[in-house]
């Protein structure tokens, strides 16, 4: 059973893992979606299992995703924002991770900065995963992954186009795509540009993997015969007023629009990860029939019962393993 | 197996179900009072299934009753607030609604707005329930016959009193009492009545199963010889204390106390859905042996779970049909 | 099967259990984390059961353990705070006390005031479980004793020294002591004494069951030769700055640190209830290797499932029965 080496492990960043690791939970996403919802089977391989959702400010999809994943595997979460846990301090934090880990089997944390996070996974005797962070958002790229391979039929082949901020689901991209060998595009304002340190990293893993990136500010280039277009935010959650004016102003051009799109020529699908602001992406895209957002905010629900399964103990599909390279 | 017919519907109003689709629910519920209460037996036939509860404003009598009610049945529910979900315009209950029906498996829905829910339901792949709305609380209003037909033994051959606001409650009564064929009064004060399209809905239904409706604005007509007499709150929830007192003044005559009830004569019951004011009745009544309040507030949960058991899979009944009609 | 004994009960107070019943919780804790934690079995004996968690103030520690404790014997908990059933008054918590046990099977509240829970529990026809008040903290004090009992191997022959505010954790654990005849020193600063109906109760039971209690004001004297030093939070949750300083400055001298323990002597342990603030113990002893903290966190989990529990329904405990009395 080669999945045992998931098993207990920390889900902080796609960084940590190997294609054939990140193959895995993609297969078993794959695997649960087609199980349960296509063939309407009850698999409850977590029951009496628990977890806790701990998350500084509120985050509808992580929590809706994990509490209803877990859910249909059997097991339950709980939820608590910040001020639940009175933290208003690293020590805080570093208390509430050795209180959490002794009622729960599994933490899943959502926190401004990425060092909170592997402070609770320092203190965790049990696995602990990234529900959000200004610097990485795993599962929503895997989520992405999900959807695309079901549509195309495979990912190392195909060529994607990040347009917009360089946030949190831009770096993590460029872990993923880097780790399996996914040409990526990004496109950014000047400014903007995603992590210095998760670019250079991941350079450095594309070298091993055979990814091209190509890191810029143009739009036009970017999105160059893409397979798959991805718009996020312009903004962080709870941004205010100001800043997103601001914001809207430095992102000018940034738009998806149809006649940005037709340099991308052929077949090319559309993703956003929720919420969307109009500025971002136009409707006749956003709702139309390019458009895979849905079922990739779909597709997080089974990506994030893959990785809590995976985490918790071994898991073998029973369907047969989707192919992830062309041809 | 004729209850196949209500799987995968919508619950947004009474007026969109027959007389035996409400028999129906209100048979199921009973038969899972039965089963579960009385009995103790451990059903489980929503092992695996999720729920998502959005309300705009808090509503713990409906969370209460679909998250243990659920969770009765094997289900698991997750709530969230209208912040949770950044809603802040009707395109964003667009995306949300797709959003929860890319992870739930029925959605209940609380919001000011009819139109909100429809456009919901419009929305959703899976089905969804009226929470409650400024128009409709069909709920609340089959927990109520589930109640008086514990008590009476019957439905068709009631009389029911309705004394205060004409508000979602009254609507949904009014469609309950058309649909199923029981004579109806109200008393609301002048500029307080039903909702005008509803009334002539329920009319329109009522003259072809021969329910009488007494509509008018004079407590002591509507309270003769009644067998149920339902007050409810005179406010809406989050009222402030300005509109509180102008409904007070607006609403005098209208408290429901002993010396009004000597119109009703013999046998006779009491209702009211909480939280009440001791305005609306005294409480020689409220916490006297005429009321069935309490008892209605806990045939809101089984309701509720008759109601969500038949949208998600066929389901029938293993204890006797109750009588429905007097004699 | 004695421990039917416990069925259907309410769980206010210690005062109200007798050593047989307070061992039956204790030995029931320890029973389940060895099965369920250290053998890795499934046991879901509250499959169905459903429980409604109601909080004046929001208490994590309280929600955690009740909702993921529930959740690993099959159960499920919905959680309420003040705010969202209106309550603003002692007859609303009347009529919500019959609203919850009209849909759940048992009910947890936390309260400022211990009359609210004696409400609740006289108009509810569920069992109630204390989560907190102002008076009393029994869940707390029981999972002292498990943590105690596992560490030291018995529990009546231990010396137990209390520094701090005379809480509502002190006032269990005089309770808690006096009934099964363990030694207890108090010390708190003057004005900060327990309640005293609870000494004049808890000195009663003492002369039946052999615990000797030194209440007093001296740290120095209560530490001495004692086996676990518990210390506590100066002030309670919500509490403003001014209180807080005020606190602060009263119990000067009161902080546990090295130097004071070394008046207990040779072997002893620390144990403390989260959230702590630096000022009442040191960093050495808190995170050290006489600390207890984090094994007692654990263990509240244990003991609120093994009180749930007893309260839904007969458990015979199928590992040993622990040891409670020295030799």
């Amino acid at each position: 059973m080669p999945e045992r080496f998931l098993v207990g492990r920390d889900f902080l960043s796609l960084k940590h893992f190997g294609k054939d690791e990140i193959h895995q939970f993609l297969w078993t996403a794959k695997d649960l979606k087609t199980r349960i919802k296509d063939n309407g089977e009850v698999l409850q391989p977590l029951t009496g299992k628990t977890a806790a959702l701990v998350f500084e400010k509120d985050d509808t999809a992580s929590r809706l995703n994990a509490e209803l994943g877990l859910a249909r595997l059997g097991g339950q979460a709980a939820y608590f924002n910040a001020s639940d846990l009175h933290l208003d301090g690293k020590e805080n934090w570093k208390d509430s991770a050795r209180l959490l880990a002794g009622a729960a089997d599994l933490i899943i944390v959502g926190a401004g900065k990425q060092e909170v996070l592997e402070e609770v996974a320092n203190e965790s005797t049990v696995p602990v995963v990234t529900g959000m962070s200004d610097l990485l958002q795993p599962l929503q790229v895997l989520a992405y992954f999900v959807t695309l391979q079901e549509y195309f039929g495979y990912l190392r082949g195909l060529k994607i186009a990040w347009i917009g901020d360089g946030n949190s689901v831009l770096n993590s991209l460029l872990y993923g795509c880097a780790r399996l060998g996914i040409d990526l595009n990004t496109a950014t304002p000047v400014g903007y540009e995603p992590d210095t340190d998760v670019m250079l990293d991941a350079m450095k893993i594309s070298g091993q993997t055979g990814a091209s990136f190509l890191i810029g500010n143009d739009p036009l280039q970017a999105v160059y015969r893409a397979d798959a277009i991805i718009a996020d935010s312009w903004t962080k959650p709870g941004a205010d007023d100001e800043n997103i004016k601001k914001r809207i102003k430095d992102f000018a051009g940034f738009g998806v629009n149809r006649k940005m799109m037709k340099e991308a020529g052929g077949e090319w699908v559309f993703l956003h990860s929720l919420p969307r602001r109009p500025h971002e992406v136009t409707d006749d895209i956003y709702y139309g029939q390019e458009s895979l957002v849905w079922r990739a905010a779909e597709n997080r629900l089974w990506i994030t019962m893959a990785v809590m399964l995976h985490l918790f103990q071994p898991y073998s599909p029973t369907t047969p393993k989707p192919k992830y390279v062309r041809g």
